[in-house]
């Protein structure tokens, strides 16, 4: 059993996702590497000293220049707003450490091309935590296209709604907000959201040629956390877009925050010549499926409960019908990523195929902003 | 084309759901009869005609027995409080008319069996109105446990649930409300609603052969719309009973007025050795079906939307996707009734059929009176 | 009481529709009209023959200009294929009778403005068959937003999905199959389909500034019914397309035949400031509606089964619990054009109604052709 | 901060979810006691070696004996079968340990009784794991049926069917099989599922006072595994009751393992005056809620995501919309046992509260054996 020694920066929503994964998978997954939490990076010290201590951090770190010095650290897992990214992710590679990045990979394609310059140059293991496509009933619609169960693909849709910034007394900037300061995230629910959604399609479905997108900020001004004042909002609030896929599908794609009743509602649908399937987060653990090839007067849509040992990642945890929640989709990555590391084989996304989603989302901002069809570069 | 010159009696909520069907039936079935709206009879003509001129009833009666003198009627279809329902079909048999009934037969399986006789002897075409058999969903489950795909059945659950007289305030008695006097309606939700439950059990199941039930009345009095008085309620406000079928397998049912936010639920669920069906009334072109032969990663509840042109009854209505509504089984039971005519061939459930869920009822109503399991007579 | 004599053109799937629901709403609906098929007319008088008697039509007539000469017809009703709508419309308004058409109104919106000059010059009543509008669900989903309980609205989005000619077999052309017959048709789902999800939308949610949109046909050619020949596919199978609504709210649209699964799955969902609503046509007597204002802990979609009697035109049905079918948005349709007449107020959508949603099918064409937007003309 | 040092007795399924539980509740909830996993307890050390290593156990100890005159042990878990329960519960009170058992309490009411008396005498902290209480939508039912909303309840209905024992090859006893064995389990689906629904019913609806049921084993004989012999089978495969509540509710209650296509499906309902709940455990995240005092055109049953954070336990998991797994419900167990160990309020369900479900446990098998109705002792 050999450690793997993670320097985790940052320790907000995603800092809390990642410890608990890396608790977890060594719990429910075997692997000969063991990942330890071996330090917390956070500009203040003082205050991230109780998350520290809560998830078990063996050291804490105020620098994350500092930490890359350090010779106990074997993997780099940056979890900080999207703006740092690229400088922290660079520094890591050139440094040798394993890179283990949040999405999306960067503020747009061209910091995310010199990202991946650097890894693959540093010939470091790295990866970006799209983490969506190992909850288990993805992984199946995954396992179940590659049957070629589905045939030719005609159409894939997805969406990604929530409605937590409708009150236009939510902040922008600060520790929990950033993500609506065009700033430290780049864009709105482009690259928060939609990125997910391109993520899991590219890997569905194939590459995406060109797109055509609207994208609307509702509120214009939000108080900003740090100046103190009303200041313009610079992301988009929602955002759609219409793309071709390169196997000759067409795309429809949409997100917001601003979708009444609708939390973290991301879903997705493949149709094909022989069968579709139809997925949703808020009821993660259900693959729904058609296959015409079944008995017609007994045709109809499955909902697959999937909680099976045969099932993606299922023979792990618990007994048939019994699920397991959202945080495990990072579970399994850190899982994946210790088997990748146990074979050699690289763990996807990398920064590689993070780079391709990046692409389209700048595709989208750019046909937007033109009202123009665009190809993804 | 042969007409079919009906005369139903009572033009209350099942005089007009007949009323239609008849209609219906015509329009949408085809069939060498004709049924014609001959006559309509209720004591009180006055009230009675504007439906019989909405319907297009040739004419009105306001006795039944002179009804039954008539040449011109053919059939005759019993829509009065079930109390009623004896005197009326075995004199219409012994008149020689074929006779079609409301459900349930009978008061008990004592004047259900005198009404068999009288049918029988008089060798009339007969039918009880257990619509639900034709709703198209209930009818593909039928086919699907016919052909062998559900093995060896081990259970069977069932319940019809509402909610409408949980307000004290609703009187009884009346034609409005006799469901809840007993001398008129003979029980409460055992014969109005765990009859239509029975019915489609033994049609699908087979007999129940022992029985052993709870009631209760949560409202204890009510207005008598006829005292103007408060009553004692005489009849049961719920009903539950557990029972074994003649095939081994075990039955669970239950019905009630006092579950809030069911409007008119009946729910009916088969669980066999290989597959399972489910389907309830508030969904009703939706089967549930689950196949345990599906390959084991793609198995899951399969959700039936029946109303493609090879399912029961469907290929007469619309095109794929579109649903019909609840009035149609009373449509549908027509056409079978005609088509009966055309063949010769009995349509089911008749009086016999029906008596043996009466006698069903009476085992029900006499557990739960006497707190023991109860034999079906 | 005084007869409505409707001439009907044409006695496909929309001449048994609409056959149907005059008589239905003769039974269930009450007006000073009443609605008698007078008239059946189609070119080949023996195939229309046992349709008419079916239906009880008074009459056949072989050629449409023969029916608009006789005194006998009170209306007309145009259940052709598209390209005849425009010169049968206006030659029945110029013979001053009343005008219903099925939808679209128009092979474009050059032909839908003469049709509304030639009805509104002669001052005929007139309609469009846009009879989505008139499912109980979709009703009260109108009564809501009108309510003000949605606030301001952010997001409409609705799609129309199929799948009956993923087969390459399925021939154009003819009877049966003339939708994929451009020249019969005018286009594929845009006016088939799309053109139902504009005119909700527009009901619901105001008009339609701007498209951005995207076709795609799968399969090139078919075998033509009449040529006999394989020959190209004019029509579009799928189209999917952005908008902006002019109360600032986004849109997405889309429709294709070509998803494996769905029959008529006709979706739509609107997202406003508190509220939400989301219906579907599979399950066409629930909507789906989510309260902010509801307590927080408590706050959930609620799935409202729309069969009570102070929900839209329920009350004229069964009781509580029990659903009426698709069939019943045309009963509707026909109750409230004789309700219009009774009170002298238009019933929508007329034509003008109609000629907007014409328009925005035809931006959208227009739009995915250039590949640019296009403002609404 | 205290440690609360832990020995745990078994590690199969439940033991598990335990060691899994005390993690977690540690990362998640705040206590001033911190679970620490001081020894694991198992007859074959060697083959417990690898989960004490997984879970971090300190230590090992291959007899419950040794592991009660430990003094750095605070507290036992019993992860055992049935027929161990009550021996080390008894010795392990008197040894003066807190006392954690897995459900059921005993193998029957007498051994409970005894078990009761024994850690009340001894004074020391006692929990039984029925662990549904504390899945976040059971917890929101109890608060809401707390609250007043039901108002007055007239039904209660749960069951929980599984389909795994279908195949007459599974064997029975040993360590996995041992609930098929009546001299390890004391009952079949009796003690192992309905126990689950009894302890959420009498939490949820009070006492129950009388039953009457019937249970049947399908499979007559099985292999056992440690006479390698066919023997009878001594367990109920199914089981359903009838019943009636101290607040004069009626209750119906089922389980079996022959339900195919029901892998853990345990639902339940309860229908008050003003308002019914709905639960299943295949969905577990979800609430379905009906209130009449919802404005009636748009009163419908609410689908409560249960994830926000004002909802039970979630404040402390991720973000709205985000859902949970089923071990949770053993962390929010084990949370809110070290709540009490710092308030020193006791947690329920104690072994008094489960010695009450037992009891029923026991009228229901002495009901299904006499054929009789049988109050709860």
């Amino acid at each position: 059993m050999k450690e793997l020694r993670i320097g985790v920066i940052g320790y907000g929503f995603m800092g809390k996702t990642h410890s608990n994964a890396y608790v977890q998978a060594a719990n429910f997954f075997n692997s000969r590497h063991k990942p330890v939490l071996q330090a917390l990076c956070a500009r203040n010290v003082e205050k991230a000293k109780p998350f520290a201590d809560n998830w078990g951090y063996r050291s804490l770190e105020h620098d994350w220049r500092e930490l890359l010095k350090r010779d106990d650290i074997d993997a780099v897992d940056i979890c900080t707003p999207n703006h740092l990214h690229k400088e922290i992710a660079i520094a890591a590679a050139q440094a040798g450490k394993m890179v283990l990045c949040e999405k999306p990979l960067a503020m747009n394609a061209v910091e995310g091309e010199e990202m991946c310059h650097a890894v693959e140059f540093a010939g470091v293991p790295n990866m970006v935590w799209y983490n969506y496509r190992r909850i288990p009933a993805v992984t199946l619609a995954k396992q179940i296209i590659d049957s070629g169960k589905l045939g030719r693909i005609y159409h894939y849709r997805a969406n990604f709604l929530q409605d937590w910034t409708i009150n236009a007394d939510v902040p922008q900037g600060g520790a929990a907000t950033w993500r609506l300061d065009v700033n430290a995230a780049g864009s709105g629910v482009t690259g928060d959201l939609l990125a997910h959604c391109i993520d899991s399609a590219i890997w569905l479905n194939g590459s995406i040629n060109e797109v055509c997108a609207m994208t609307e900020t509702f509120v214009k001004e939000r108080l900003h956390t740090e100046t103190g004042k009303k200041e313009p909002v610079g992301i988009d609030d929602a955002c759609a877009f219409l793309c071709r896929f390169a196997n000759g599908s067409l795309g429809l794609f949409e997100s917001t925050r601003y979708a009444r009743g609708h939390k973290a509602l991301y879903t997705l649908e493949v149709n094909g010549e022989h069968a579709s399937l139809r997925w949703d987060l808020h009821d993660l653990h259900r693959l729904q499926y058609f296959d015409h090839n079944d008995e017609s007067i007994v045709r109809g849509w499955r909902s697959i409960h999937v909680t099976d040992g045969d099932q993606p990642y299922m023979g792990n945890w618990w007994v048939p019908g019994l699920q397991i929640g959202y945080e495990h989709s990072f579970t399994h990555q850190v899982a994946d990523f210790l088997t990748s590391l146990d074979t050699g084989q690289p763990v996807h996304p990398t920064f590689r195929d993070a780079l391709e989603t990046q692409r389209v989302c700048d595709a989208v901002l750019a046909s937007a902003s033109q009202r123009l069809w665009k190809t993804v570069a």
